[in-house]
């Protein structure tokens, strides 16, 4: 139990609070993955961060289910667990309605998830996630469009093909691979696991894990070529291959990707910032095509990938590549006393119409002061409207970012405002 | 607890499930929300939905704490609720910055607020509400921005001042009428709760209750324009009166009006649907200026309303004016075989790059049911891109909805597909 003294103004430990500035930036980076995806005929869908624990159990890695997730039950004696990832959520929900909607299905969604772990850079308690699945489509060519997709994204934010790095494996050929060593199906998930956490292993520790494991190594099969398995490494050469011919130079084959979860069933990839300050794995993503089925029917082949927020910013962050907002409104309607402010919203009603944002001063604040406090939100156009305005058939148009002034007819001041 | 069987497909009780078409008309509408606020200069910001436990104690009403909210303990021995409702938040997040922000505050926020209660009609277990305030202003005029937003909303659905109806009163009044009628505070809390209740009574109910509390009724005062009350009664009359000048015709004094939580402190407002088949209550809100001090440093006068979605979508419904929306692509490329993919792909890259959102048939299907199945998508063009097309400059295009086709040369397929 923490003793640390908690301000009545702070978030519960480990979420964020979004300030509008802030959320500006987060909407405008949910923006440009909207757009991306929906170029490609995904179609956006939700749920409820609320879900039955029982859809977790099973079939995560049995870790995340047991110690990091948010799981309570509820007063009806249901066990409800915060969502900590939004697949098996999509595979609930297309399981659902597999006989209503029309295949292939191509939905995306943009969901908040939560993980019970100590906070730390990158890895809080809630994190947004762009989740993009592609589900009927059992042949290389889906394996291509996710993955041209997840880069096609890092790239509309302006990042280039040297930025980062895709490092693409399969299932298939690790457990192929696993076969070929004579490991049995429990062994093989663990040496796949073993795999996943190489990168954090010296290569002595690795070596005498995987030979306590499995007297010929899985890895040097892969490496060496070994005959057996070549069937399922020219799957992935050909994905390889053709994503090049796309423009993208930046995939590779690395056999130590796995990822974590163990529903992957074949084609997996990770992408990882390649600048030396932010040298980090950035999110990834594969194929799962049995998934569906524990929820009844025939199995549905599916292939997406899982994009969080944090680190998507931390990547923009580090490549200067953040989008740049304003979300102050576009004119601010100075009046010279409260007296006017009933012509002045009049007055702004009108520009609201056609589309113009207008925030109209009621304080009473002098208009020196109301000027000041327009630029120090960075609004872009200021007028004054009082008695003289209201009688007048024009208005002197401040520009405050460059400190200059025109006089507009009201009839055009919409158009003038908007003609940029 | 349920014994009754639960499908694995289902979600959580009470929760909602957004396929896209449902998610699509659901973010139309929240679009519709988000533009006209903007347009008052007000801006976006986002908090998690877990909250610290303490921040609803002697906030809101008891009721709500102790029965109706999601709470649990976490791990580190921290009470955690689900978010109830986006007030609290709002005024902890701006005593948090008090000193950094420029005031007045016009924030708005779309959050997905948590009650624990019996799922019915509008009533669910997690439901989206716009969150509109305003924070810095103490006079009348706040009070009519705020009101003339929220009517302006429902005006921007397609609404008319007949469809809808404005309740307005004030805390302030009725405490002054509590006080003409000798209550004490404790006493007078009652009585604005039993007001609340009115409508729910038969008139014998709620005059044996009144009477039972105050042998002067504090409403009679009102409604007979006690003396000693006028100065508070005046007020209002004003915020009513310059409703009108600004074009709403259905904003009226209602003395019953007074919102459920014990935080308002002046006016309070809620709007009803006229329509006999929805006759409910669709929204409100007041002032409540002592809110953000319980965070801390001197009162901040606040005034601002919450509208769900459950609610608002009923409305939109009765009247026939919930949007229309398709999030269909706009262009369905056709392949021959499998084989025409990657140069179909290739092509597709130039369109989207120029902004067309296209579907590229992957999966091997017959060309003829890939035109059913785009028909079926109301997918609004339809090309076939194979080895004819690859080597040809120009390309037949179909426009589905209205089944007719044309040449269009590669070069200006995006202009062509775009001209409308």
């Amino acid at each position: 139990m923490s003793t640390k003294h908690v301000e009545p103004t702070e978030p519960y430990r480990g979420v964020r609070d979004f300030y509008p500035h802030e959320w500006s930036t987060l909407t405008a980076i949910f923006e440009t993955l909207r757009k991306n995806v929906t170029l490609w005929g995904y179609e956006e869908y939700n749920a409820s961060p609320l879900e039955r624990a029982e859809l977790y159990e099973s079939k995560t890695s049995e870790e995340i289910v047991s110690e990091q997730t948010y799981t309570f039950t509820d007063r009806g004696e249901r066990r409800v667990t915060l969502r900590p990832e939004m697949t098996p959520t999509f595979a609930r929900m297309l399981a659902g309605k597999r006989r209503e909607v029309p295949f292939p299905v191509r939905w995306f969604s943009i969901p908040n998830l939560f993980r019970y772990e100590r906070p730390q850079r990158g890895r809080l308690r809630e994190h947004y996630q762009l989740n993009v699945d592609l589900a009927g489509i059992e042949g290389t060519e889906a394996d291509i469009e996710i993955i041209e997709i997840a880069a096609g994204i890092l790239k509309a934010f302006g990042a280039e093909d040297k930025d980062f790095i895709i490092r693409v494996s399969s299932r298939t050929l690790l457990s192929a691979a696993c076969k070929a060593a004579n490991l049995g199906d429990a062994r093989a998930r663990e040496y796949i696991r073993l795999l996943d956490r190489k990168a954090k292993m010296t290569a002595e520790e690795f070596k005498a894990e995987s030979s306590a494991l499995s007297p010929v190594s899985p890895l040097d099969l892969i490496v060496n070529k070994d005959a057996t398995i070549m069937p399922e490494k020219q799957e992935l050469e050909h994905i390889l291959e053709e994503l090049a011919k796309r423009g993208i130079s930046n995939a590779v084959f690395d056999p130590t990707t796995t990822r974590g979860f163990d529903y992957y069933t074949g084609m997996v990839f990770e992408v990882f910032d390649t600048d030396t300050r932010n040298p980090r794995s950035l999110f990834g993503g594969g194929r799962y095509d049995n998934l569906v089925s524990l929820f009844g029917g025939d199995s549905i082949a599916c292939v997406g990938f899982g994009m969080g927020d944090v680190t998507l910013s931390d990547f923009l962050e580090t490549h200067d590549l953040t989008p740049r907002t304003n979300d102050a409104p576009f004119l601010y309607v100075g009046t010279p006393s409260k007296d006017d402010v009933p012509a002045a919203q009049l007055f702004a009603k009108s520009l609201r119409d056609s589309g113009v944002s207008v925030l109209v001063h009621i304080g009473g604040k002098s208009l020196k002061d109301q000027i000041k406090e327009a630029v120090r939100r960075e609004i872009t156009y200021f007028i004054v409207f009082g008695s003289n305005e209201t009688n007048s058939d024009s208005l002197t148009v401040k520009k405050l970012s460059e400190n200059t002034e025109e006089i507009v007819s009201k009839e055009n001041l919409s158009e003038y405002l908007t003609r940029d």
